[in-house]
């Protein structure tokens, strides 16, 4: 038996049948629209998935089930998709709409949580009992991982880390709050770090990568000038990662996993950032003297979405 | 069957013997001795319990288990007490050494944890799934609870929601850090910030039940003065409020518990503090449109040491 994964962007929704071993067994894909009706969404992608098995040489008997993750909030439990912006979706019934086109058991789960479930089975996490997952782009996204399951909470609210305060009266946050820990800790944030202070540095590195204009500034930018010693680039990559080291010791101080996996754009950074992160965070957990969570790099790439989607149904037995 | 439930705590310890309701039907007590050493200090203990058995007219046949909460942290795994200051303890054998007077299960666990426990077992959190109790007291305690059991983290180091930061480069705390949470939180905070206040605002309320002393300002004298609408106390209990609040939205943000249990010193405030804090929260969570936690007071008081304490052979079965 395989299972299909989707991996539902804000501009692409890739798929893929996978393994029970995690392995994607062939993919494909389709661009996001979002000019047609929800009912119209959902035959698209349910279209693909019919091509790609046809492709694949797999009869529908072959698929055990079919798993989504959204960049919203999914209801693991009836099925639908409480909240996706991206996609104008607003308390949808994915998976009553879905088994219209292909009748197999469907989940769908938030993106980071799917991500989160990928590491555990097939990546960094495999084997762990319990595991933290933080996606470090233009916003922090995270998924808890217990059992082998995905706990998103009581109500499917749970493992929103970006949006715990890390600083009263903080930087305003998209969602109206001040301090959520994404300000300090996504690409967004150490962009914002950089060119708080690029005015005054325009002898720095990251000036003349950016051409001279801080709106070009990214992130790879940044640490790029970092590892090459720019003083600048430095001080602000100092910076994000004392404001890194500090959340992840939170995950530690609160939940205690046995591993916490970093992904999503900043993790790009690869072992530069991941030492640097090791040797900050341990300094502000409590109990020094027992073991702690060990932090690692995401291993699966853009490839988890499509992985933990498919592996949804292990997840969510019964 | 019975079970015994020993509270272990820095002046006093607390023993019941309780039902499988989370009764207790008869209790007793010892005073912490520090002079002795630690074989002497649980021989103390354990033929406290044996008289309390005695006088209560119970054979060693009706004990279930025992189970103890200390100050500290635990290893639920091995019965060992990793490390509890105010007994002198660090790495010593607590259920090997228990069972030397009294061959039964032992089980040990952190005090916070104990209390988590009680009140999902027979307080206010009864019958939930997952609910996380946060004590409101000198520092700030918390216990994290899922299917019946306390997620003490992979490590053991785990719900340990007073030392999440919470305010970047914020106050210093005992623990080395800057800017854990129990310094925003606890019966401390509370008076810290009233003294840093007091000072400019003589004509408090505050400072006439000090008798002038800013020495003897606690938190009741705060809440008190908060509740006849002082304004320096109204001004000191909303921060509070705040800073409780968000801690708490934080909780919602990551874990959502269906419940957050407020035990603690703070939390004898009662209806005041709660109503406060229920108003507060949930200006922070993120998904405004789906359910959250419930925020209630606890309802076992001083008692849920014992309680919890006995309970721990049920939260850790095999």
């Amino acid at each position: 038996m395989v299972r299909i994964g989707i991996d539902i962007g804000g501009t692409g929704i890739q798929m893929g049948v996978v393994d029970d071993a995690g392995h994607i067994l062939t993919r494909s894909a389709v661009t996001t629209r979002t000019d047609i009706p929800f009912s119209e969404q959902i035959a698209v992608m349910a279209n693909c998935c019919k091509d790609m098995l046809k492709e694949g040489n797999y009869s529908l008997l072959d698929v055990a089930s079919i798993g989504a993750g959204v960049p919203g909030v999914g209801d693991a439990k009836t099925g639908e998709v409480v909240l996706c912006t991206n996609l104008g979706w607003h308390h949808v019934p994915f998976r009553e709409e879905f088994r219209k086109h292909l009748d197999k058991p469907i989940f769908v789960d938030n993106d980071a949580n799917v991500a989160a479930l990928a590491e555990s089975v097939a990546g960094v996490s495999a084997g762990t009992f319990s595991s933290v997952f933080i996606t470090l782009g233009t916003g922090v996204g995270s998924g808890i991982i217990l059992g082998g399951r995905i706990w998103s909470g009581a109500h499917g609210a749970g493992g929103e880390l970006g949006h715990a305060i890390l600083e009263l009266d903080g930087e305003p946050c998209s969602c109206g709050n001040h301090g959520c820990l994404e300000r300090y800790c996504s690409a967004t944030a150490i962009i914002r770090m950089a060119r708080e202070q690029i005015g005054r540095h325009p002898e720095s590195a990251i000036m003349q990568a950016c051409q001279g204009d801080p709106a070009k500034i990214n992130a790879k930018i940044i640490i790029d000038a970092a590892r090459d010693a720019d003083p600048l680039a430095v001080k602000v990559f100092r910076r994000y990662v004392t404001c890194l080291g500090q959340a992840i010791a939170n995950v530690c101080n609160i939940l205690d996993p046995e591993v916490i996996v970093l992904g999503g754009g900043v993790s790009k950074a690869g072992a530069f950032l991941l030492d640097a992160v090791r040797e900050e965070y341990v300094k502000y957990i409590l109990f020094k003297d027992l073991e702690h969570a060990r932090v690692e790099l995401a291993r699966l790439g853009p490839d988890a979405g499509i992985i933990g989607a498919a592996m949804l149904s292990s997840a969510n037995p019964g």
